[in-house]
């Protein structure tokens, strides 16, 4: 069974699962961007029906998979396991969102890289035959993160020009055994990466060698090309972020001008909307996979796509304590072709 | 492959991964405590050659998994995944304890139950044929903890006699494809249980209900009755954790009280150190397990262990907002013999 790896961090999957279903969810600022028509809810306030903001944050992750599920016709004892994550402090968004479910769970925390990382899990628990179905789901809150990396919000705290603005946001993918796809052909698993960034108003700067550490690895150990893919999608570098991933493989002579994007120059109209350097939060890239992306490979606008969801995994006390900041970036391949044989 | 599915939450191994390497280290209390002797390395201070606890709490990170891959005579590159976590925000003892090694990541989040938890998934990715060798690992610090969920430790707070005693300790589990054992041959994955205690002063009666979960769900699904193991032992729920769940399962008119333990009435010497309810802490189930209990079966004094990790998914937030607790149990079962049959 060893020929599954490619390499240090790439397995080729040898029975690609499938996307049985998936549904995405958002806010006010989500519902006033250029994907407000691919999401499968949008809340008008910040509360989704709940007292506080982290408990508005677990009723999105409580909707969103209520959504998928019933856009699939299915019920939570359909679901394996279900893998989840988030950037509140130990969690809460996912452990409170997830708890009246009864689907056996695995916690993950991969910050804004999540979507990558339960996409990879659930996709290699799939393939070992360990699961028929499983769930991979992540969120963000902007209202939630800015009080507990930055300030709370009613404070009205001026913002980097380099600052990305947290999706308030949530998705979720079930992923399955059977399917018609997109489905899912390789994983690359990505390493902690630290090149000694230290400003917590560039994220885009830290976490840009880890998006280029996967998908350098990821070509050199499929010996894929760019080019192989419609799109190449990092999670949300921002502006920044991606110029920099860019510059990187320039260098290596490769060009992926013609079509390399980010998560976080997506979500949000940057300069109409105020955005600064674009969207950011585990949630940015989970709505553009869960909504954007997935429907527009069912309509067979992109037939391949390189999806590679980047996360910056410092807290508040690391920057106080003057560390630098450690990233990681998961890529998972969705295809609508089942490409088991390279 | 379905047929390694025993039931909604446990799988059955096929190829029953080994234990290859283990390794834990712990602070002046463990070393005080009746497992001194079973720890590889102990330090007289908390901070373990750092400057703060944090920094601390991942060079305990860095230090046992160095330590693990010596005892196996292992570089880092022998590791294929490396599937860790731990109690600290955003999980910097994680990912600044491992940001040097360069082993492919996946970082969970399952408070305390995350040794279950990352033993689970490295099994499930060994037995599916994806890695040859992987590292499951935790730890928990008491100052860090203590600083974030409750009190500085300097403020000299009163503890609550239900209150347990956070490890300063942690443990790394090397599993591979090859070896002589123990093995892991059965993996059962907890839900999310949630009975409605709010007081975070006394988590052993909070996750009480998450251990019966799973050890209910594991007896039911593999057929096998409590008598069948040398040894059960829950994660840390101390004293009283540890008799409600003896109470639960006489209701059931099962008795646990020939071979049940809790980790948390190990690790330390209750009366003598002063540790009210027991030990807890990520890093407690941990350092138990990789020393005094997998030594222990190495030299044959138990031959089979359901080994059942317990984690509390609260937040000093979620608590300040008036939440209950909701927990989660992931159990693994460590045998001397591969018994891929049942």
């Amino acid at each position: 069974m060893q020929t599954k790896r490619l390499g240090r961090q790439t397995v080729a999957l040898s029975r690609p699962p499938s996307v049985v279903s998936f549904a995405c969810i958002g806010g006010k600022m989500e519902g006033q961007g250029p994907l407000a028509d691919y999401f499968d809810l949008l809340h008008p306030d910040s509360f989704f029906g709940a007292k506080t903001w982290e408990q508005g944050e677990s009723a999105m992750q409580r909707k969103v998979l209520r959504k998928a599920l019933e856009k699939g016709g299915l019920t939570p004892e359909d679901l394996d396991y279900v893998l989840a994550g988030d950037l509140l402090n130990q969690c809460i968004g996912t452990s409170f969102g997830l708890r009246e479910f009864q689907i056996p769970f695995f916690g993950l925390y991969g910050a804004c890289s999540t979507m990558g990382e339960s996409l990879a899990l659930a996709s290699l628990l799939i393939d070992g035959g360990f699961a028929r179905m499983a769930g991979a789901m992540t969120s963000s809150h902007y209202c939630t993160a800015e009080r507990q990396y930055r300030m709370p919000v009613p404070y009205g705290s001026q913002r980097a020009p380099t600052a990305q603005w947290t999706a308030t946001a949530a998705g979720c993918c079930i992923l399955g055994a059977q399917g018609d796809g997109p489905y899912i052909t390789h994983v690359t698993c990505g390493r902690i990466v630290d090149k000694g960034i230290t400003d917590a108003n560039n994220m885009g700067a830290a976490m840009a060698p880890a998006a280029y550490d996967t998908l350098a690895a990821h070509f050199r150990e499929t010996g894929r090309k760019p080019e192989d893919y419609d799109l190449i999608l990092t999670g949300d570098l921002g502006v920044l972020g991606h110029e920099i991933v860019m510059d990187f493989f320039l260098h290596d002579g490769l060009d992926l001008r013609r079509n390399y994007l980010d998560c976080g120059m997506l979500l949000y109209d940057l300069q109409g909307q105020d955005m600064h350097a674009g969207a950011s939060g585990c949630g940015c890239s989970a709505a553009v996979l869960n909504g954007y992306l997935l429907r527009g490979m069912r309509e067979k606008r992109w037939n391949r796509i390189l999806f590679a969801p980047t996360g910056a995994l410092l807290s508040p006390t690391s920057s106080f304590q003057g560390e630098s900041i450690p990233s990681i970036c998961h890529a998972v391949v969705f295809s609508n072709q089942k490409e088991a044989d390279r």
